[in-house]
């Protein structure tokens, strides 16, 4: 049997990835183009963000290994057969970098570092008030792996963090809440809320006009998720009237980010490049492989997708 | 007996310490003018920055109080006489300010988030390589109070963390290293050199042609202890012959930054008014009262500059 590697890697990224993996699977056949096998010899797939239909006909098929976080792409393929197991990458080295991101966005906004480089551009010396860090709140929406970590992190530093959640989580130093009639409170405490949850038709397009008008004023957004768990023009509107303060986003509806999107040239906006969290594949290669090897060994396989809950 | 708090603060400065300090002194009589008083009624002073002779005459001295870490501007003023116990200000809040600035400064090169700035700029969607924060080796030079707050933070993220300083020091989860012979060592190891170094004879234009250029190509600068630790015109030089990757500066020769300084526009370099470690004045307020009642109940003064040390 064959393992199809089918992703829209860059040649940069084949470059990273293709030779770790056949160095963590040296007793597999890996094949990078489809057509290089009959389809019947292939039953694993190991997937980062593959085209719609990409696939499609492989009726051996055991198990889909994500070698990236979200799955949200691949469970929207009417193709990717549903009785598959889908396993999403969880990567320490993953969590680490989405802390990290995390953290320096709350930093950024408590400190005022982001208006501080506006202010060098216009030669301009002024010092900002300046709050404790137990004095600001920050929201993480999404308790996850990646929304834990970066929990746990902001809360070391001081800050008053709030976790929310579907269903319930416990997180070590941070007060967490479940539910959509527990947002409302949250949101409304809130001083910066970053977006760590799994895209899902519940929570495609969650942060509207009516979310964001929960916030408090001066309140700022991280989007570290999924571009469409943002209405874009709400939060272009909520920030040109004054409401929300900042926006810090990696993800976008449309990526890359169109040249003539007004979040490039928005003052209060910052754009990154879907940098947030790459994790790295030496580790995600040896994680995607060791899945691979619990299924010939018909052992468990981990990290597999619950496909009615989304994630 | 009356206090005398001599400051060159701005007028927001004042309207938030003095009534702090009246507070927190509710048994004494605080001036700030010091022509309100005769020169011998004055026992204590609380300064911060204050103009060269600001101190002159005062013979009943019995305590010079900073209200900012910093007493270097001090110990150069001829006029504050030798004899009387001066302290600095060592306040947790500073600390903590200190830790989130380098930590900040850190992130940022690490993750590319200050090029990810320039490039939003440009409209240019491009991911930077990575590394896991293991792998990038961060030098905190000094390891006071700031220092020893800044390298647990660090080290706490995960990075490589070395620290030096002059005198033997130990940090939990730091690699310490001390006196003038180790310090190559450190820099040619160094991704990111935080300067957190007391400004005393032996440090003042440490940062030089010559301690740059041992540090590895690629390496970074962040300076958050004083202006004249570094040599201007040779971190400039070191960073447009392409030796130096960037400079985090906080502090500078000439403060406020001047107009024409060739950093304010410097691509590799960032601007920031001193603000690394403001310090809140409601601990600050305090830490100072505790100091003064100490002196007036016969009991032991908290940090105490060695003069001779010069911190």
């Amino acid at each position: 049997m064959s393992v199809l590697v089918a992703a829209e890697f860059s040649a940069h990224e084949w470059a990273q990835w293709w030779p770790l993996l056949v160095r963590a699977l040296p007793d597999e056949h890996l094949v990078r183009n489809r057509q290089a096998v009959q389809a019947g010899e292939i039953d694993v797939a190991l997937v980062a963000n593959p085209a719609p239909g990409s696939l499609q006909g492989l009726e051996n098929l055991r198990l889909i290994q994500s070698l990236w976080a979200g799955v949200d792409r691949l469970l929207c393929d009417p193709s990717v057969p549903s009785h598959v197991p889908l396993a999403r990458m969880v990567d320490p080295s993953m969590r680490d970098d989405m802390a990290q991101t995390a953290l320096w966005a709350v930093l950024g906004l408590h400190r005022g570092y982001f208006d501080y480089a506006a202010q060098q551009r216009q030669g301009r010396w002024h010092q900002l008030e300046l709050q404790r860090a137990d004095e600001i709140t920050v929201s993480i929406l999404g308790l996850g792996e990646m929304g834990r970590a970066a929990a746990h992190s902001i809360a070391l530093l001081g800050y008053s963090v709030l976790g929310w959640s579907l269903s319930e989580q416990l997180v070590s130093g941070v007060r967490t809440h479940h539910g959509a009639a527990a947002l409302p409170s949250v949101l409304a405490q809130s001083r910066v809320v970053i977006n760590l949850l799994p895209l899902t038709p519940s929570t495609r397009g969650l942060f509207d006009a009516h979310l964001l008008g929960q916030l408090p004023k001066g309140a700022s957004l991280v989007n570290l998720a999924r571009g469409a768990h943002v209405v874009e023009s709400d939060l272009l509107e909520s920030l040109d009237d004054g409401h929300l303060h900042r926006a810090v986003l990696d993800v976008f509806d449309t990526e890359p980010l169109p040249p003539e999107h007004p979040f490039w040239s928005h003052p209060r906006v910052t754009v990154l490049p879907h940098i947030a969290a790459p994790g790295d594949p030496r580790s995600g290669a040896l994680i995607a492989a060791a899945n691979v090897r619990a299924l010939r060994a018909g052992l468990a396989l981990k990290h597999i997708v619950e496909r009615t809950r989304g994630y």
